[in-house]
């Protein structure tokens, strides 16, 4: 079925069955076609072809905001299910809200009023359909932890609320920064194992600090690591509460058997959406009733009436301070977006929608710059809110409009109610959606099926539970670059023997019927050849000759072809071309040919460029290793 | 001639054409396989098979302590070549070390110390033939440059000598310790691109610090940038000396014409080799007959006769210093082992030779942990010295004996007689091999071949010349990893189409004459798939496919089929795999299946063990790409 002779006089490269030796790319193309693949690799503009220029600018503008798509098709039906599902999310962003300003030291109303304006915002320029905007818990205690190390809130409460605000402000600038210049690259290298680790280790942490709220203890530390809470729990025994114990213990049975709910009949998911607010309620009924704080239960304190008061002037930039709100800012910045872009892709992909994550950067980056002057703290997509929108059936970016609505109604009329929650409810709040975050099956699974992936896991997860949550993330991402840097460094080549009966040439190691064949071997070369690896192809080649030598001599053969399949080689620098070079003397200095087969576009345009090609003729260069072979017993029959 | 039907009923997987699902490899194994190939890539013990245990232990000790292997067979004729060898370097040896010794402003004798201990211990450890032990400039000047930063040398000329040896033994540790640890994979990381712009920025910095000494000037700034050179000459031009200036471009010229002589004819090598010591003679008598001193001509000064005194007592650990060594002796032991194995590796290449990258480094390591405790400062194998060497056509490690052997006797009797050396004429020897360092040509090399190593080469370049050494490197090393981390995160992937009238699939952009295949889409990925790519390779996946669908549209046919020809893959993490995974599901929505192509050996064992294999069906995972057309064909007839 393979003619053993090309077909001759054709022009068109691969109907000749010839390597392509044509000149290579301007490098004007190949920059520009490089650009593309590194910041626009989904082709943002596919639709722009072929359309008028007043069609673009509407494309355009759909484009860059997206709620100029989606509003003007929306329908009367649509908005029944954006009811539905924004008003429950509403019903979990107040406790929650409350829940997490608590977290971060800083006053309840604060988490309220960053349910208001960042879901409006998200709506006009987020993509995902999915997404519920509002406050986390890691970033809550990361701002908090970075804020602490200059100010403490007790000694100065204002202060220390200005640079929440500040940090917001320039977590805000990172992400829209790195969405405008298509840098959503960087929040690759935070890797599944990554998240997961540091997400169990940040949820073990907050977990533990809430042990503070269900034993009503009076004192605690302000350190986030496991041992030192540990030890104030111990140092602090004395102070615990049985009543407020009870109580917290309760809600957290209530709260687990709304989740069980949920697993068991998937349609009662309302039951867990509820059960916050139902707990809040609750707690405040109780504490109101009957004067929590003789048992020692302590109550939020009182919530001020009105919507978000304009925070342009609290944003504070003394220099004494500012590394402070740059830490958490730049943490924050992509621990959120990495959550959140992690998030609202997941959910689009069980409906098939796509998220640009460079288009989510921006509407991240612009909900928290005008989140930190409307006295809002850093919002993202939290999971929890995000699968409870999900699943009440919402239908577009509406039903965030919807929990902003339903907030403000809550600022206007019903903030003072709430100033009666118990501390010890929202503490179970949090502690119950923090348990649901360690996912150990997944830890599990890691384990058994990726050892590196499962270190990269568990260096995240112990450095944030006993070192710190910045240490934690950089030792994993750390781990997982030398990682990547491995695999550039130390790629896998392979010796490939023929399928009996076939053309096809496949590695000996996993294909043990594979021939060898007579007076060749036949390597396989993988990834890139650059600066990183050169030295080690070049020790690994010599190797693969001298062993194969030493195989081939008992049987009375010698190796006289290197055949190398670049097939698998996707670009090759100076470095690389130079190791070559050398490969090949040292191979022909030893009596042995080297062959180069299947060179893909970029290597050979490199080969081409730096002479390589002209220095070892192009007849030792051919398009498949059948070719090669060929040829070589060709040159060994003369 | 390729059977359409397997042959049924084989065993071993590869003879019967289908692909391999056996059982992947126990981590274990896999892991002792990694390990080798990160740490052992050349095997060093592959001669140890089947021997006995005396044989082991002697080849052991050969393999660790070179000169057991050579010096046995070593002959008088082989002496008279490394007795030639030895005395031309060791003519070289004299001016440079006493060159380099100003430059790293400590006194010269210890430039000619270092030219006597640290060739002992190489001639002993070292593996090269042709290496001949030195000072080198830039380390002469990184060490200087990182040492003054704490203390000036006029103001305490003992502690910043001792500073300087105390370097010297961090950098000979730190060599150790990573020739031991076999880690020359860091040394990988400097890229000949690197490398170049580096060599060419310190030559130019180096070059115009020795004006001061053409120029004659008594005053002259400490700084090593370009700009603040240029300052200092305008500020410091009254004190100019014409004499000393036309003695200077005199000796200039004259190295020059050496140099082109050797150009002109190569047997004359030993012009270029004797000139710098003709140059520093005929400054001597010059010198010393005309009382140099009174045309405003500086000589070197006392220097004491007799060999190295012991230095273990000038170790100096003080913590309010400590940083300063341990820069200097972290940058220069990278530097000086990437200078030494390279240049190694490049001669022992002319004579196929192989040069164990870990063991050179456990070498240099011991030299210079000896040197720092017998007054040496920091030696490796500078470039001039081992192209001299070679050229006089040393033939063992023994030269570097001779050379040795030829420094103690100047060190004993003639040491007084260099004291008259006009500083000119070492400013002169310094900058002419400086000059020779930029290389010019490579640069434009890199610019026509290669933009980014051009560009790398350039960031070393301009970054040592106008900011300093170590910003200049760190700043090369630093893109040359970004676009590391960029191969990685940005692999290359194209679409193939069928060559007529065979069997293979080749990129449609390479070859514009490969033919598409109805309903299918072929597609080739390349490098491994992780979390670092896997975002990447997702979107590029789909806007393939999308692409394609808008393609076959225009010819009234639909994408049903895309092929992974997964050939190129040499590993994949957990989020590679739950990449994969997400792909098929994004496909399956839009109707597309999604069909895997020879997957490699390491890929296949992942993918068996997170079921993947299982979830897709084993029918969906074909050998080759004709297979999997013809099985989709099949089904599509159906």
């Amino acid at each position: 079925m393979i003619p053993m002779e090309p077909v001759k006089g054709e022009e068109v490269a691969g109907v000749n069955g010839k390597v392509n030796f044509a000149a290579p790319r301007s490098f004007a193309v190949a920059f520009k076609s490089d650009m593309k693949e590194t910041l626009f690799p989904d082709d943002p503009f596919h639709d722009f072809k072929g359309k008028t220029l007043a069609e673009k600018a509407k494309k355009s503008i759909q484009y860059f905001v997206p709620v100029f798509q989606w509003l003007p098709n929306y329908t009367g039906k649509l908005f029944m299910y954006d009811l539905l599902a924004g008003v429950t999310i509403a019903s979990l962003a107040i406790p929650q809200g409350i829940s997490y300003a608590k977290l971060a030291n800083i006053p309840p109303v604060i988490g309220l009023y960053s349910s208001f304006v960042p879901p409006l915002i998200y709506a006009i320029f987020g993509n995902s359909k999915h997404l519920a905007v509002g406050t986390v818990a890691s970033s809550s205690l990361i701002i908090a932890g970075a804020i602490e190390k200059k100010v403490h809130e007790a000694d100065n409460p204002q202060l220390y609320l200005n640079l929440i605000f500040t940090a917001t402000l320039i977590s805000g600038v990172i992400q829209l920064v790195l969405g405008v210049f298509r840098l959503g690259i960087l929040v690759d290298f935070l890797s599944h194992s990554t998240i997961t680790g540091f997400m169990g280790g940040t949820a073990t942490i907050i977990s533990l600090q809430q042990l503070k709220g269900i034993f009503g203890l009076r004192h605690f530390t302000t350190q986030t690591d496991v041992v030192s809470v540990t030890k104030a729990i111990f140092q602090f025994k004395h102070e615990i509460r049985w009543e407020c114990t009870l109580v917290g213990v309760f809600f957290l049975i209530f709260l687990h058997t709304a989740k069980m709910v949920k697993q068991k009949r998937p349609k009662l998911f309302w039951v867990q959406a509820i059960a916050p607010m139902l707990v809040v309620a609750i707690g405040c009924i109780f504490a109101f009733a009957l004067d929590a704080k003789k048992y020692g239960i302590a109550i939020v304190g009182p919530l001020k009436k009105g919507i978000n008061p304009p925070s342009l002037k609290n944003l504070d930039f003394d220099p004494k301070y500012i590394s402070a709100p740059i830490e958490a800012g730049v943490i924050t910045a992509l621990v959120a977006l990495a959550e959140g872009i992690a998030i609202g892709r997941s959910f689009a992909l069980m409906v098939n929608q796509q998220i640009d994550g460079n288009k989510e950067m921006i509407a991240f980056g612009l909900m928290n710059i005008v989140g930190s002057l409307t006295s809002c703290y850093l919002t993202t997509g939290p999971f929890s809110k995000t699968a409870v929108n999900y699943n009440a059936g919402c239908k577009s970016q509406m039903s965030n409009v919807v929990m902003a609505a339903c907030m403000m109604l809550t600022l206007f009329f019903l903030a003072p109610l709430f100033s009666y929650t118990p501390l010890v409810a929202l503490s179970a709040i949090i502690m119950s959606a923090m348990l649901g975050l360690i996912e150990y099956d997944k830890a599990y699974h890691l384990f058994k099926t990726d050892k590196f992936d499962f270190l990269i896991c568990m260096a995240a997860f112990l450095g944030v539970a006993f070192i710190s949550m910045d240490v934690g993330l950089m030792l994993s991402v750390g781990l997982a670059l030398v990682r990547a840097l491995l695999y550039v460094a130390r790629p896998a080549s392979s010796k490939l023997g023929n399928i009996p009966d076939t053309s096809l040439y496949r590695d000996v190691e996993q294909y043990p019927g594979a021939i060898n064949i007579p007076k060749t071997l036949v390597l396989q070369l993988g990834s890139p050849i650059y600066f990183a690896n050169s030295g080690y192809i070049r020790e690994r080649i010599l190797r693969w000759v001298r062993d194969e030598k030493a195989n081939k001599e008992t049987d009375g053969d010698d190796v006289e072809y290197v055949l190398l399949d670049l097939g698998g080689v996707t670009s090759i620098d100076i470095t690389g071309v130079e190791t070559l070079i050398e490969i090949r003397r040292s191979l022909e200095a030893q009596e042995v040919k080297v062959v180069i087969v299947n060179p893909r576009l970029e290597v050979m345009e490199k080969l081409i460029v730096t002479n390589f090609v002209d220095k070892i003729g192009k007849d030792r260069i051919f398009l498949s290793i059948k070719d090669a072979i060929e040829g070589c017993k060709f040159s060994l029959s003369q």
